[in-house]
């Protein structure tokens, strides 16, 4: 086995020979409130690595530059090594989760236009919100990066929101990271997108498909997990 | 006495004969911590109202128009009635309170440029910080409104920041609140600006001359509004 770049709360990061390229492990490990709640599900590490497999290929083919490069095995896949940007960049197409408790707003209720927010990467400070004004004090990106950013996230919300559509789902929120490509700078979408790092709610029962079947304990998530993966299958 | 129209934590609002015009009173008062902390300090009243109008005054004659027309007696002043922008608008120039602890920045660090940031002014949800797009949706301010008040919010920082220098003291930050004029629906600043809604710090000594003596239990608020004042009292 290859030298461990990082452990995260929910994949492994490994050096490959290529140092342009970085292999995932994607852990059975489930975490929520900032770490404050754990638990082991086996089968959630394949079925995150297998749904974010999918959604980056589409994504790649739809042109939006993203770090995925090939599945390697149901646990593993393959990407491009990049340097994160410490922002946690949040798209909200329905009130939900902490939106909700922020502005006081129903859940359920749908915005009239998609919100993006940005949360700094910092477990020890709770993943903060925080403004461009911050962002540029903190360096952490400049207005042009930002901008970059900002429109990558709506036109990736405009591809998952038309493709879960198609298969009876509401993409209520997600969260994306970005970072800059080891070889050349450029910034990519990065991560993971899975039924962890969205919210997802059935479109006709509204039920959820996604981690806060954890979060609120309503539900056995490998098995949530896997009916979802079964609704993607035939997305191309 | 005129019928009240409000009662705030630091403030009483009355209407007068001319519905344009509103009597502000200044009680003696003093909240922190989302009025979790209470007191009522002798003279806080008069010295908050005597600052504020002497600051208000002085910012009319440097051309930012704001809702003073003239003080009254020792705990009241007249302004010109508003509808007020439910916003908490926060100008900083040197990290400290909810900053530091947002983005774990030393409190006294200085920062590159004045950052601004909106607070959603609603005490039921503890005054969240928000941002553009939470702004643009909850319909507090359009796109427009919003650039105006930035930059009468950095137009007032640059009068202040002179101002205060000029007595030895650091505006660390401050918080201002705009609403749009009864009359005529420009926007103007409104509300107050005192050591209550203001950080200043001695120059030399960082010694605190603002509301964090209270809340931090570390001085007689009424004798360091005092000094204040007094300090003021030769600016024009
Ligand atoms: N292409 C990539 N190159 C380098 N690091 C990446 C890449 N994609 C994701 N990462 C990072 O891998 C780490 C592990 O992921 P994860 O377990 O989700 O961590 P976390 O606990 O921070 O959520 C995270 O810091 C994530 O930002
Ligand atoms: N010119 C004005 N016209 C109308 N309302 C005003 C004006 N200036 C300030 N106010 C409002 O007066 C209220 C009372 O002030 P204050 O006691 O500071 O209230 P709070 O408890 O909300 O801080 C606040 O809601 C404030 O926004
Ligand atoms: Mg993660
Ligand atoms: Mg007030």
């Amino acid at each position: 086995m290859s030298q461990m770049l990082y452990e995260g709360k929910a994949k492994k990061i490994f050096l490959t020979d290529d140092p342009s390229t970085l292999l995932v492990s994607y852990k059975d490990d489930a975490t929520a409130f900032n770490g404050k709640k754990k638990a082991v599900l086996p089968g959630k590490g394949r079925l995150n690595n297998l749904i974010s497999a999918k959604l980056f290929g589409i994504l790649n083919k739809k042109g939006i530059n993203n770090h995925f490069v090939k599945r390697l095995s149901d646990n593993e896949q393959l990407v491009k090594a990049v340097e994160i940007i410490p922002l946690e960049v949040v798209v909200r197409n329905i009130a939900a989760g902490s939106l909700s408790k922020r502005l006081g707003l129903e859940e359920g209720k749908p915005l009239k236009q998609p919100i993006i927010e940005f949360y700094f990467k910092d477990d020890e400070l709770g993943d903060p919100l925080i403004n461009d004004d911050h962002i540029r004090m903190m360096q952490i990106a400049d207005d042009t990066e930002l901008n970059l950013i900002r429109q990558a996230a709506q036109e990736v919300n405009r591809v998952l929101t038309d493709l879960f559509d198609g298969i009876g789902v509401l993409l209520v929120d997600f969260k994306l990271e970005f970072g800059k490509l080891k070889t050349n700078g450029n910034i990519v979408l990065a991560d993971e997108i899975s039924p962890d790092t969205c919210r997802l709610w059935d479109k006709k029962t509204h039920e959820k498909l996604d981690k806060d079947v954890f979060r609120r304990d309503i539900g056995d998530l490998p098995q949530v997990y896997e009916k979802l993966l079964e609704r993607l299958e035939d997305v191309q």
